[in-house]
């Protein structure tokens, strides 16, 4: 089970929409179950280092099936994977990437989010999650 | 004048639905004006190996405002910038990668395709750039 | 539809058995349907540099569902895609790289073999990716 | 004095028995006494991000003939090499990366395991170790 392009298309417009409500300017990342990009935008006017900041942090969030705000919680220093952000050629551990599952739970892709605050970030990147399971 | 976001997502679906009539399945890019990654879609199937050849043809086509397979003619041996492909991280220098210009002819970002044969990849690509200027 | 490791395992295995019937000191790398690394064995004395050979021979065959030999037809001077190496951090397109298939006939990873001559190699190859339909 | 293949392949799925018998998923890497990859195997649905994280644990315990998770303790901020992940193409620090040594106590390799708890990590890394020593 692998999220097809048309769920891929339908999470990052509904993130697109919801950033355009709270009037932010973000990147939108979807990658499949593979952790292979799968859908992007870069909405006008957004940070230029957030295109590979949204990528990494789709990424990030499937590569260990985790909401990447949860991931930096053990990264810190004295934590217990501290800077794992230095393999698989740089991770985001900072929130603004959740997993996407099917209605059945299982994940099958990811989205990430990069240009508000990580707040908002992440807010956008559940509000394109959850488009698929409604 | 840069692509904006709208007119990058326009390219992309009508790129995509074309490769839908064609019955081909491909990877889509959109770069702005600043050979930045603008929009991505990557069709259920499609060659995992397309993902990055796909990005790669429109960053290649921006860089040097040109359709790639027309590039490719001058990178062979014996010819005027062999090998140029070694820059900028490596460019694709086969059909796919066309620029895209508004109505007034000024290129404003470019379109890449990867997945099918090198032609219907040169359509393609093609048809998203010219579903900006009608 | 993936690999599963034990049948990784299966077709590694097959390979190095038959390079050691064949007395050629070899790497053997299996990649899942992702083209992510599922398998690797490097036999003694084998070539050092054919580690990452072995492992971009399987993933270039996975990338586009294809013999490396047969890609590298296409990608010589003058070839409709020459020069695609560059893409996908390094694609290797000489004889070695042999997608694996389910009894169905669906591609579900590649097994890429370096250390022998071409020959030898693809020919290893072909003997692990057979031994999952046998 | 280097490990044999035979040798990496024994530690391996002697980790990968124990890890089955813990019930957890991971991905284990074994490196020779040049810390180069001589054997891995990827368990089904373990993490897609231990793929590098395994492989670089090993390489870590060799290039430094120390636990990983013992390296961890001088990285930390103030500590006497902090920071020192940013070497060799990214270190890992945390615990899952043990020596593998002879009969005769000499190190000629590395095991590298991720995908479970650090402690599990761990303990499943020192379980393909000692299968060299028994």
């Amino acid at each position: 089970t692998d999220i097809s392009h048309e769920y891929a298309l339908k999470a990052m417009l509904a993130a697109k929409e919801k950033a355009e409500k709270l009037d932010v300017l973000v990147n939108i990342a979807v990658v499949d179950a593979g952790a292979n990009l799968k859908a992007f935008i870069r909405m006008d006017d957004s940070f230029l280092g957030s295109i590979d900041v949204a990528i990494k942090k789709a990424k990030t969030s499937r590569y260990f099936d985790i909401n990447t705000g949860d991931l930096g919680r053990l990264t810190q220093p004295g934590g217990i994977i501290y800077n794992i952000e230095l393999s698989n050629d740089g991770l985001m551990t900072f929130p603004g990437g959740v997993p996407i599952k099917n209605k059945e739970g299982k994940i099958i892709g990811a989205i990430g989010v990069s240009g508000g605050t990580i707040d908002q970030d992440h807010e956008i990147a559940t509000v394109g999650s959850n488009a698929i399971i409604e």
